[in-house]
């Protein structure tokens, strides 16, 4: 009983994802849906992302929190437009799905956006069900967590396009190994590893190179 | 029309979480509830209490994860009876609920054990809408998530009995405030504040001595 609702309510997702996409696809925008663990660092590597390729790669965001606008005031403070989601408002959901990120859609010029950010509410579980109408899916995990995670919640690394494990400058004082966390990511998925600070800037080449090879025109190229 | 669904749902797991509740206290356990997110250190924690109060405290453990067994097999290690309840088994759930931990009682002998620990699966939001049948709850924050965890994830640290902020060890290389995480769990709990180094044990001695007050024995003394 209870799986057949959360079937239907899937199918209802997906389908108003599928409307996400294509209002996407026709103004030019690619959206990535990043997904992480409360604290993981989501907002403070969208913050290192705006600072480095905006507005030479016009980034937007929307923010997903439970409560608070916090994040989104981050964003903006570095220049790029951001639209909050609040969903303690729309019944207080653990996750993000393609109705509210359709409502907040209306809130941004799509036409002055290459690369939209949709950073989900901090959960490792409950996004990974939900398609947001996203392109690709990245999920970020740190190394206070624990090099476990990828065997832990398999299903949220097995969908993800992209994997940044963020905190390495906690390596030094944290008992991760960073083979037993890349060898658990290749046990589910095939996505590259970005290991990166976004405190300190470290690694954050490599995922910036990978943001920048989503743009629409990048992925049009022949 | 979801909200109706999950208010069912809701209804029949608080009569499941009172059968629950009321075989415990036949039993003379008490049961509490660790909800903290992925990482966060619940297990270490219970780690660190078993080597400590077991068994002049006599504790057992059932642990809750989406996937493997391997929480269950470090406490088993401390000698402390645990069972397993990998929610993928039974539909990937985000959360335990009364009826897991029903069928988890029946694997355990409960006349042999004063306290028990129900570890719930790795997330900081969806958990809380669950009354398993616990007699108390306790919220695991950790350094690295960040001091604004009460403020964006409130309904969850507001039913908190006890909140254990773990890994201080790492206070000195992040940008932590404890003043801002204190004030901010102010706002939405009067909860006492553990803050804790599972890793290096610092602080643990008034986490320890709240676990013991909460004994049967402890809690039914005039």
């Amino acid at each position: 009983m209870r799986v057949e609702v959360l079937e239907r309510v899937l199918k209802v997702n997906d389908a108003l994802a599928e409307e996400v996409r294509a209002a996407l696809d026709r103004a030019g925008v690619v959206a990535i849906n990043v997904i992480g663990s409360p604290g993981s660092g989501k907002t403070a590597l969208l913050e290192q992302t705006a600072a480095v390729l905006h507005p030479r790669v016009r980034l937007g965001v929307i923010e997903g929190d439970i409560a608070t606008t916090r994040d989104a005031e981050r964003l903006v403070r570095c220049g790029v437009p951001a639209v909050q989601i609040e969903t303690r408002l729309v019944g207080g959901a653990c996750h993000l799905d393609a109705s509210l990120v359709r409502m907040a859609l209306a809130r941004l010029r799509l036409d002055e956006i290459e690369v939209l950010f949709v950073e989900n509410v901090g959960n490792l579980v409950c996004p990974s069900a939900y398609d947001l109408g996203e392109h690709v899916r990245v999920v970020v995990a740190s190394v206070p967590e624990g090099d476990d995670k990828p065997s832990k919640y398999p299903a949220t690394f097995a969908r993800a396009s992209a994997v940044v494990l963020n905190k390495v400058d906690l390596l030094p004082v944290t008992d991760f190994s960073m083979a037993a966390f890349a060898e658990g990511l290749r046990a589910v998925s095939p996505a590259p590893l970005f290991p990166v600070s976004a405190r300190t800037g470290e690694g954050l080449g490599g995922w910036l190179a990978w943001v920048e090879a989503q743009r629409a025109g990048a992925r049009r190229a022949p």
